[in-house]
């Protein structure tokens, strides 16, 4: 549930009480400026692996005597292409997002916050998925007389490889990204009610101290 | 950063302003309860969903006139009982949990909402990793010549796609716990500081109405 009146109104209370006018406004220009740049960067970070990643498994192909392959011959691979093609657009228009100074509404955390989430999972499973075709590639499987490739293909595999392991890096930034956007989100909501929290004094011990 | 002096106090007042005494804790006795038993149950759902997956790729197995074939030859599939297994466990764990009625701290909250999102992260690399190596079996691969297996072994590609379906239905249900530990953990921080929101005002539009 939402902050009701009287927390809403307790918050603006404290929040004027700061100091008054225009000096409040710049100290906390001070305090956040650096924040929106951090988060800009934090966003960036993942773009740039994204685009890595993809660029390193979009041209990724080799031929031998024994053949040719090629990253399209998987489905595995061209969904790690798009997920990290996707992404890589996603985190860009989120970092511009972030750069800009705006007010920032309950509808707008929630657009951040979905699509952060979503997008975690997306390239999270493209890279589990690779990573699963890069490992029967080099393992092969008896059982289905799959042969591994590996032997045959060592350049493309060493490529795949780093493309997958580079998604996967993505994925710890994007997982990041996505509690940010939670606690961005969910900080402007009351806590569920009192009762779980019989306790209440332990709620003021400061996790984060300033 | 935790909600400091002036914020708590702020709530405590307005927790308190609700009633007195006894009638109250009553009161949010009987509002909390069926939040309680519906989480509960929220984390018994996926437990299910875990354990039926489990058991359906556990044992999979199928041999004919071609050779035999079985969940232990896949390194994925196995990941998958392990994920499936583990994750179980955890709900159970995490069922009791949410079952009995105690004191919610910061330390609790921060514990189940990282168990949460590790596990939510866990089950679905192991749904991809497994979707990846069934879609193989389906497909094959005719340019590194992986034969397709399942018109050889209908009955274990079937269980196998169950099983996978069943993880996913598992993952949407972590999803969805590890946003409300999420929202249970991050609605005791303070928002950021104050001028991301300059229009205030907006704040106090009611996204979950009571």
């Amino acid at each position: 549930m939402m902050k009701d009146g009287g927390g809403v109104e307790g918050g603006l209370v404290e929040k004027s009480g700061r100091g008054n006018g225009g000096v409040v406004e710049e100290e906390e220009e001070e305090e956040v400026a650096p924040m929106r740049t951090a988060e800009t960067l934090m966003r960036i970070l993942p773009m740039a692996l994204s685009l890595t990643a993809l660029l390193l498994i979009l041209k990724n192909s080799q031929s031998n005597d024994f053949g040719a392959i090629s990253s399209s011959d998987f489905a595995g691979f061209k969904y790690l292409i798009y997920a990290n093609g996707v992404c890589a657009g996603y985190s860009l228009l989120s970092a511009f997002y972030a750069a800009v100074p705006r007010s920032s509404t309950i509808s707008r955390a929630w657009t951040i916050f979905f699509f952060d989430q979503v997008f975690t999972y997306v390239i999270l499973a493209a890279g589990a998925a690779s990573a699963e075709i890069v490992f029967l590639e080099f393992r092969g499987d008896a059982s289905i007389t799959w042969s591994e490739a590996c032997g045959t293909y060592g350049r493309f595999c060493r490529k795949a490889v780093a493309s997958v392991a580079i998604t996967f890096a993505a994925t710890v930034c994007y997982a990041a990204l996505s509690l940010l956007s939670s606690y961005r989100l969910f900080a402007r909501y009351d806590p569920p009610p009192v009762s779980f929290y019989p306790h209440a004094k332990e709620l003021q011990v400061p996790a984060f101290p300033r």
